[in-house]
């Protein structure tokens, strides 16, 4: 069973708090990047994968979707999610790591920032891979192991004064605990590599790959993330259910 | 026109000196994670570009290739190689930014730790497409951008006394100058992202991502190599030129 920390009312409040659960997919900076790697979305059937408040799917079914199925452990998040109805949209309570799903049932599998809570990814992509039509696509964010790597995370300043991200146990895959938003956040460290090839194994080809990083216009407009040049803070990935 | 740093003098000797230059691939620890990502030599043609010393293409004849062409920028390496003859293989002087192959021509491209001196690899991965046969393997390590990411590269040790790299513009790709071996040697530096986007931009399948990292059993024969487990130094990509 995956750590439902946002039910925990310490870390609700300050999730609930953050601009990206304030304004939505605008207030989510890797959103146009990752919006970019979406096939149009018309007549689709779309899973969503920890949907939290069911800004993506709201998204999805404006965009001509024509079913999102949003599924997430959080029973507040789901809650919030269901005050704002649309047809098309079903929400289910679900654990990510026990998720089952119907077969062949979806064009497109979407998951943002989720996957980096699951001890282990493989059992989540078979079911995807079951769960999508041939061909279909899946399209997820997850957080880059460069940020996740470190036993200490945060900045730190060279003998030259410059700002840096300093890394450690990259290469050792296991569980990081941190006091994100409230003490005892446990994520998932797997490097890229881990990532892409379980997605290789899993029978999905790999379309395209994004190491986050802010435009000038989105520096220009919001400076605090120019810091986001030095390390990146998110990995998305798009990959297709090989039909071979 | 590529730096050619490996004919000047100074870095010449410190390079003739590595573990790697003197005992081969064996000397090299990244050695056995890229050869498992290798296809069976027998019968192949190869190529292999950043050839240096030639280990590898004896490494291919003596494993069954049919045919291993070999090529380097640097005049002294390949005097070297030269000095180790063998039946099928074949060495050329080029600049790989500059690269010229003749179509379907090879069964595997092999490229070992020169890419990151290649400031756009788009005209090199075209010239490999068009090389490789239909299906046809391109294998290749480059430094990994962890590892050429710092303004300041090297060790420090945060505030509980662990040792940590820190990296600071990884988003920002560009040259980076260094003292590695001898002063001013200029690699580029370069994202996972933007390397594995260009293989897929220039008609390859990715089929395996390796961050390489030490086995237990080459840390207890190279304790030194235990520092690798914080920062990966080198990636390895597998990729086959796609039939569609």
């Amino acid at each position: 069973m995956s750590q439902n920390v946002y039910d925990r009312p310490d870390f609700f409040a300050a999730y609930s708090g953050l601009r990206r659960s304030v304004e939505g997919l605008d207030g989510a900076p890797e959103w146009p990047a990752l919006q970019a790697m979406l096939p149009p979305m018309q007549g689709l059937r779309v899973a969503d994968l920890g949907c939290g408040f069911g800004w993506f799917c709201r998204w999805a079914i404006d965009h001509g979707a024509a079913s999102v199925f949003g599924v997430d452990l959080s029973e507040q998040m789901l809650a919030r999610a269901a005050t704002f109805p649309m047809r098309g949209i079903t929400y289910q309570r679900a654990d990510l790591s026990a998720l089952q799903l119907p077969a062949d049932s979806f064009d497109l599998v979407f998951s943002a920032l989720a996957l980096h809570y699951l001890p282990d990814i493989a059992p989540l992509l078979a079911t995807v891979h079951a769960a999508l039509v041939p061909g279909g696509r899946f399209v997820f964010s997850t957080e880059h192991p460069i940020f996740t790597a470190p036993s200490l995370p945060g900045w730190a300043t060279d003998e030259a004064g410059r700002r840096t991200w300093p890394i450690d146990r990259y290469l050792v895959e296991a569980a990081r605990t941190t006091d994100w938003l409230a003490p005892g956040v446990v994520k998932y460290h797997r490097t890229i590599a881990t990532t892409v090839n379980a997605l290789l194994d899993g029978g999905f080809t790999l379309t395209r790959l994004h190491e986050f990083c802010p435009t000038s216009e989105q520096i220009a407009a919001r400076p605090e993330l120019e810091q986001e040049r030095d390390r990146p803070m998110f990995l998305l990935i798009a990959a297709r259910r090989s039909d071979e």
